[in-house]
């Protein structure tokens, strides 16, 4: 039985009491909001024997971010690409996304899946794709023993751009830039040569079977997401999402969890109205966003333009944001892209649970300023979102070389201000003057 | 007479008209803004006369970034400083603040003034203070000498900390991080001492008067900003923001141009309010906002934190941002500190003036999108915020040496994806095929 249907059958399993732990809720909230589609565990039943830790991805828990990563035909090797993976889930990614096209995908899959305790997320039409001489060879066939293969692995959720039609296709005519997702536009392709409806539509109820039996989670692929803020919004993306509410029905009739994948460039200020609709087109399942980027101007920054799009996002409803790393648009990352990526959408997820009042979610914002106050600089070193880093800019600032010990905590004014400027220094002393008073 | 007075006469200066230019806005719009005092032109009649290129200060206009610069006791000479002053305006500072705490601070100030051609601001308090050897020595007279010294070098704006009075004092007690305000915690410090009200308050009529020769511009300093989450919308900070309400008015008054400083560190789901709050308060006088920050947790990347809080914050209604730098809460900036901050909050900047749907906002996204479906990579880094890194981080993507040429613009897909698995070759072979059926 998956997560969903031990759910709805009144259920409470290790991995719903695993992840209420974590969230500081009742085991049976998360039950019924697992029931109520409102919210999944991606575990597949592979991986969990395997040892994973479940992670809960809904809009009652506290926002997740991904990593994705993987190699392509032009970069990246094996222990080069686990290396990133292990700097993704040190950092904070709360599940990766093997997205790999290059060579030798399934060996690194598995070492993927076998390496790490997060939820394992790929998009099996690459593998299809990469084995294929030409993606307009494929048959339903081959496609649905790329699933069944990658769940046997022990994928814990699978992106599949099923919610594409053929009618939705003239509607990118329009576009500036046309179909941005790499499974959208290769399903699209495929389409219009065979001129035939998207397979993975026509064998839905074939891929259910196949997810249900190994608690594969559905992330319904968005091939229409907006690739630039002029295309945002459209009748292209919101055509797609209609029928990712028909589809994520029909997944939870046959018993799949299912959450759904989102933009992408959105400008500021359509982001809470793209939340609310597709929370009231596909009846609140999770969420999952791209970003999104609420500029397209900003190459070697998207990871900031996300992070922006993203805290927006997930204030207002996304359960789980894709991050995205300065390299968006010119490459792939390196090890310190997937570092500064996964920070800045931890910054925004964090914000967003703050701004959502989640329980405790302010308390380490709390302790990290009473450290402040205190001039405990070891304190605001270990709490925060990346320690390293703070400590590397503190020695930086102080020009000291990277091997110098941390000076002993008794200075009680900053590098930023030296002492004549401290205010938090001042304001000591003016408290001391003050009791002096009698005020 | 100020720009304020000219415009209250009916009169458009030549800088109203620059302005008006630069803002693709009527000339008459500029002028009944200043009249109205929502908008303000920080330019120093000495700072004109030297070549100051005017900037539109307000929520009628494109959302302003500064840039803080400036040396501490600790760190910083005025060769690097003033490096750092011209890389800030190089990447899109539209103002910056000379805040120099250290040795030398005269001949700065005056290198700065003199090498830019954006307004420049300061806090006059600081001089003062470096050149007593208590802060709890200085009489009125030492502040009016500084500020009348300060304008006479240039200075376009002036930031004072003159509405935080006695009674707000109290008013700290239970915050978890007090003042951090510098400006802010000194005066407090002072009142304390003295059993006094706040000198800036009490002489703010003959501070109007000098503001008004030169037309300095007050930027109403908020010394109780809230510096955690936790203060945030406090007691403190809403008390201090009635009273710079009633200097804003004072300033109009005798002539001046005023705006407003705000916070600092605020969640997410309250940088609305305190928008609406403070142009209730103010008569929707300029509110020139430092971030905010939306979590303390991140040191080391609080030019992320503050870029999310500053788009939400120019999206409703602030008229400039102060940034801030990766180094905030660990040291001073060094140059590419300064330059990622700079590019942050331009990316706040343009993403909040694209959601207030200003006339031509998103312009450049849409060009840079069809040069990205187009694969046009020159002209991709040519409208990128950051050109040279856009350039330097493709390179290393594609394992370039930075010295290396640019390719020529002939591959039609990029090195995130390769070949294929380009979503954008595959849309345009997508739309060949869809003509070749009549589709």
């Amino acid at each position: 039985m998956t997560q969903y249907q031990e759910a709805l059958a009144g259920h409470i399993t290790a991995e719903m009491e695993a992840v209420a732990k974590k969230e500081f809720l009742p085991a049976e909230t998360i039950r019924s909001e697992i029931a109520a589609g409102r919210l999944v565990i991606p575990a597949n039943t592979v991986h969990l024997r395997k040892g994973l830790d479940p992670v809960g991805i809904g809009s009652a828990v506290t926002c997740k971010i991904n990593a994705n990563l993987g190699n392509s035909a032009l970069a990246g090797d094996l222990d080069r690409e686990l290396e990133k993976v292990r700097c993704a889930v040190r950092f904070g990614a709360d599940t990766v996304m093997d997205l790999s096209t290059g060579p030798d995908i399934d060996r690194l899959r598995q070492n993927v899946i076998d390496n790490v305790r997060v939820p394992v997320g790929t998009v099996p039409l690459y593998q299809v794709c990469e084995q294929l001489d030409d993606i307009l060879d494929m048959t339903p066939r081959h496609f649905l023993d790329a699933v069944e293969h990658q769940a046997r692995q022990g994928v814990d959720y699978m992106t599949i751009h099923a919610a594409l039609l053929r009618r939705h296709i003239p509607l990118i005519d329009s576009r500036v830039t046309g179909i941005v997702s790499r499974g959208g536009s290769l399903i699209a392709k495929w389409m219009a040569a065979h001129k035939e409806e998207n397979p993975f539509y026509t064998h839905f109820g074939e891929l259910c079977e196949i997810m249900g039996r190994y608690d594969v989670t559905w992330s319904l692929g968005d091939g229409l997401r907006p690739g630039c803020l002029a295309d945002a919004s459209d009748a292209a993306q919101f055509g797609e999402l209609s029928v990712m509410g028909e589809l994520c029905r029909r997944a939870h009739e046959a018993g799949n969890q299912a959450m759904i994948e989102g933009p992408g460039h959105v400008p500021l200020d359509q982001i809470e109205s793209n939340m609310a609709r597709q929370i009231k087109e596909c009846d609140g399942a999770p969420f999952y966003v791209l970003g999104p980027l609420v500029t397209d101007c900003a190459p070697g920054y998207d990871h900031i333009t996300g992070a922006i799009g993203g805290a927006m996002a997930a204030w207002h409803g996304a359960a789980m944001l894709c991050y995205v790393t300065p390299k968006e648009h010119l490459g792939l990352p390196n090890l310190n892209d997937v570092r500064e990526g996964v920070i800045a959408f931890k910054i925004a997820a964090h914000s967003a649970d703050i701004a959502r009042h989640r329980p405790g979610a302010r308390d380490r914002d709390d302790a990290i300023s009473r450290a402040r106050n205190d001039f405990d600089w070891p304190r605001q070193f270990n709490l925060a979102l990346d320690c390293d880093r703070a400590i590397e800019y503190y020695k930086e600032a102080r020009g000291m070389s990277p091997d110098d010990p941390l000076p002993a905590c008794s200075e009680n004014f900053c590098t930023m201000c030296g002492p004549k400027f401290c205010a938090m220094k001042t304001t000591a002393e003016l408290k001391m003057l003050r009791k002096k008073n009698g005020d």
